[in-house]
């Protein structure tokens, strides 16, 4: 139940880094929804790497293929599935993984987990590369859910511990403002961040950051009790984001008198006067902007010489990683985190059997 | 999908805060485990209310009846069922909830999710009492782990944003030293957060908090990759106490050359030199001590006028939240954490077919 | 993942024969779907031992006790639980079952999966009376689909190999001619079958049969393709009924030709001629009645001596099974097989996010 | 949920009959067993059409291309995923049925289910063609229960209602004796099969059958209570492949003496002496050969004229079906049944967590 998601819908994602090819399938999908290709492909390029200065120099075409489930512009009810070719060979670069293990990385659980057979090259199935048909998948979802008003979108918070953009405006966020490339509120900011990787990735290390998402536009009543929430839901999906070590919705203030957000009924809306809950009630949307934030540790690849061992010869043994990383994932990781949300949300809107369930019975 | 959880094993929670029962049904449980009846009862008495001057007064018998699946105190491999009656009657204090939705609670959306049909007393299904049949699973799953060597253990890290504990010490985390009824590592810091509290009370108002949790004991190789990871699958379930509203695993430092964590292979042994990871990489243990940090926000009861409205009026209208309530529900959410915690391990390592499996084809 | 059935709605069964209590919990349903408490009581009655020739005569009161998930008469939203009381205690009866196992039974297939932990008395978790959880379940979702015009009936098809009552009309199945207590379409037909079951009984022997049901009034469109179709569906929960060894759809004929379904398009309404298919193309509902047979093999609890063996002795023992049993399990089984069909009719209109969600989308 | 099977392993089944490609994607397979292609390929080609006179003339190259999952030769943990991809172009002998739907196929109900939106080209995702993938992930599950001394065999029991294969012997199946391309016990039977094949071809028709199918060297002990048991799980995957319309296990004879079947113990081993319960009681294998019988309908495409109707004129109008079918699938359709036994079986041991975990928690 590895690389499965989803209650209503059904998502598998597939491949290894340097693997014949990395793909999803997507079942479940109503009949009838149109699909935008080349927006699909922009979303795609903003997570693509070798397009600027803050992430690695590898180019990857990553130019899906639909194999099924999509005729004519519209889905057809049969499981979606596209797939992207890898045009990586396996390279000797990654040749003794499985004896001297990468720290922070997934070489050494693999290792024991998997007695030896996982594809080791480029961390395999483990590598952040399958964050691609994560965005295939997010981005379909994320075009049905435009469709439907709903709107979402993620800026960079912060690069390491010490240059931070301002929050979104948690009531009403702007969502429009941000830009694609390297979406920040605050320009100034934007501009700080930039300089603070630049200058990472010549010490020859990386650093890490948070990126915080707000969806707007959600209905009241999305969400079930308990396990099913929609803080619950979102957290298993963010959680499999390669880096991904917190989560936090909204924001706490230390207490109820401070935190709890005032009600207020204006011409018969229902909305809060702030928004502290982060669009979230009993696991449940309450119309306003369900916000929350991603914490991503720093890229463990780095070119400094870091201490690990040989599990053959049984002593310590210093690594030094080979190959061209990203000093900061954090940028490429907002479109991923987007998609991440993307899926959560149209699969708790499908499964959400309250409202039109009545209606069906001729209740309301 | 709501209130259930669990691959390998299959937790079903039900009950209404003011109905008849609340309980549980937990399904996939090999045969011929032992349950210590008492254990479970002092588990339990951990989160019971009324003991103590941070928690409500009210009294309630959380005396769980087993109905099914124990035989001879031993799991029989048939689905375990469990309920706790409840005491308190239906009353009036929470009439008008349905029409004036108490800020911060799940009132409001349940109104509109469920039409009005919900059980608005107490918070029915979305009542922090809930997590007593949480606590009766994870109690069973966490006696079990026990007997495998891995022991889970929760302190309070902070009260509101002024008073913090001490992280437990990461690579080796003191969960022998926890006091069980106000759990902290500091003893100082217990008192001043216990004035704190106090103060809180004092002004009608509530605090909230964070959790730390440690599990030790655990082999390498627990988890799958990507939404089946350590951190994907906590989080799911941890998302599923009333009031959590943030998770983090381990520590982030801001860059790869401090945050990863150096392995050292010591007689044989690897470990690593510290553990910033919070013994997960790419979603699987590490065999170091999974560590994750919990936030909870202040109780939203608070006996402080708020600002709400009424549906039927239509118009805005001041609440005045009646009956007793925790000051803060930090305390009393540490052996919750423990229990979701014990649940999301138990049900993983049912799950792991890697290992088991390589052995009964012969490869291991 | 044993006792749990459904992918909207989940079932969850619990209990033993002997134990405290036998349940179910039901989530996933709706908020404001009106139970009537008469109705679902006269369900259980039918499937109560004790009420005439052809059944045991031990007598068991089948009355659920709702513990949640029901307010004032409807469905509040919160996971529905009811539970039946054993009144009768573990008796010496079934004593030795560990270990000399009845033919035809689970004890033996039990004893190895569950090590001997598992609860023989009266079958444990494996016995007949787990279905009355099931039909409180089924009596729930029959009575919400009466109120879509969905109706479900089923009546004896053969007792033996040598009573046959005369199939629906495939066409248009007469659910109303059916009566409760032993439904047969041909009254002369029901007789001979009275008297095969008297007969067998006074030969200290038992026999099996066949029930035909059907469900009429569905929409166009229920059911997925592939493993999540209409037979898949129901067959899942149909082979969950104890002594239930083949089911059949429709009525296949030889050639082509003979069994294709013509269609008929008759002032706008579309029909087939013959309903050879059973009411499914393609695990997906065509409008006409689904119609399905189920073959019960005999009561393998009988009086005649049988031959067995002594677990602990390792020899061949004969056993005489004691206690009073039904020597035709069959007319107590047709409101079970009706329950499992309404159970999963159920579940596929709740997760039929085609048509609902495509109007959503404002496409339809 | 529709396209997607399996509790331990997950399997997902995508592709539409003249789309680029048909394709399959399996999770949660262990580690490091071995995959023979050239036995892949042998298994595949049994399905394959065009090899003979009582199938399809339409030649299609079933060449699975691996994506995903295997390294070297053996399975590396990650989903395993293949695709092959059509070559069959998307011709205008489909263009009109969806407007006039084919009796007996899925047209029709495809037709309202998806809106018009479903590739009806070959009947789209509901054509047999996706019984190749089905195969694929058959294959290796049988391979690796073969592993483990588990065989899976099947044979053509009957073509329409008058020829008639013998049963397999139920105490132990030949499933040696069974040849490849036309598997019978009885080689005359056989030939008079292939006759009513022949003569059912040149007028113009197609007709049905059955297929037996025995898995032998199964433990005790395989399966789980009520709707996890061995006869609802194999149900469920048996029903998604199209045609098949009736299942059933063992064989049922009419009274409990006559159907029990007595257990022998000889030499301190364990079985039965006749095996009328088909392997499995309770829903668990008893060691003995699990057998089940499949009946499938017609091929439904046949040359003579039909009666359908019109959508776009609604009116009835008769109906030619174009292209070139199996006057019989019930041959091609062995191997599918064999496949999905093996995927049914190979995820009930997998999940199997009774056995394994009282090992691992020191109790056996």
């Amino acid at each position: 139940m590895s690389s499965t998601y989803g209650e209503s819908l059904k998502l598998s994602i597939f491949g290894q880094s340097h693997g014949p090819a990395i793909g999803m399938t997507l079942d479940g999908i109503p009949a009838g929804l149109p699909v935008d290709f080349d927006k699909l492909q922009q979303f795609l390029n903003r997570r693509a790497p070798g397009q600027n200065d803050w992430s690695t120099p590898r180019k990857e075409e990553d130019r899906p293929e639909f194999l099924a489930g999509i005729l004519d512009g519209f889905t057809c009810g049969a499981p979606i599935a596209a797939v992207i070719h890898n045009n990586n060979t396996r390279s000797g670069d990654y040749d003794n993984l499985k004896d001297c293990p990468r720290p922070g990385h997934a070489d050494y659980t693999a290792q024991v987990k998997y007695g030896g057979f996982q594809d080791a090259a480029g961390g395999g199935h483990f590598s952040g590369r399958l964050t691609a048909p994560l965005c295939i998948a997010g981005s379909l979802c994320k075009q049905w859910l435009e469709e439907m008003g709903i709107h979402i979108g993620a800026h960079i918070l912060s690069i390491g511990n010490d240059t931070f953009d301002r929050n979104f405006n948690q009531v009403s966020p702007e969502i429009d403002r941000i830009e694609i490339n390297f979406p920040v509120l605050d320009p100034d900011c934007g501009e700080k961040m930039r300089e603070r990787i630049a200058s990472t990735k010549e010490q020859g290390d990386s650093v890490g950051g948070k990126i915080e998402c707000a969806i707007t536009g959600l209905p009241v009543g999305i969400g079930e009790p308990m396990f099913g929430g929609v803080e619950s839901r979102i957290a298993q999906i963010i959680y499999g984001i390669p880096a991904v070590k917190g989560l936090s919705f909204g924001e706490i203030l230390p207490t109820g008198s401070e935190n709890n957000d005032a009600f207020l009924m204006e011409s018969g809306k229902i909305q809060t006067e702030t928004n502290h809950c982060g669009g979230i009630l009993g696991g449940i949307t309450n119309g306003m902007p369900v916000i929350f934030q991603v914490a991503m540790k720093p890229t463990p690849s780095i070119p400094k010489p870091q201490q690990s061992f040989s599990l053959r010869k049984g002593v310590n043994q210093e690594l030094v990683v080979k190959g061209r990383h990203d000093p900061c994932i954090v940028p490429r990781a907002v479109p991923v985190v987007e998609a991440a949300a993307a899926i959560a949300i149209y699969d708790m809107i499908l499964g959400n059997t309250q409202t039109s369930r009545r209606k069906s019975h001729g209740i309301e």
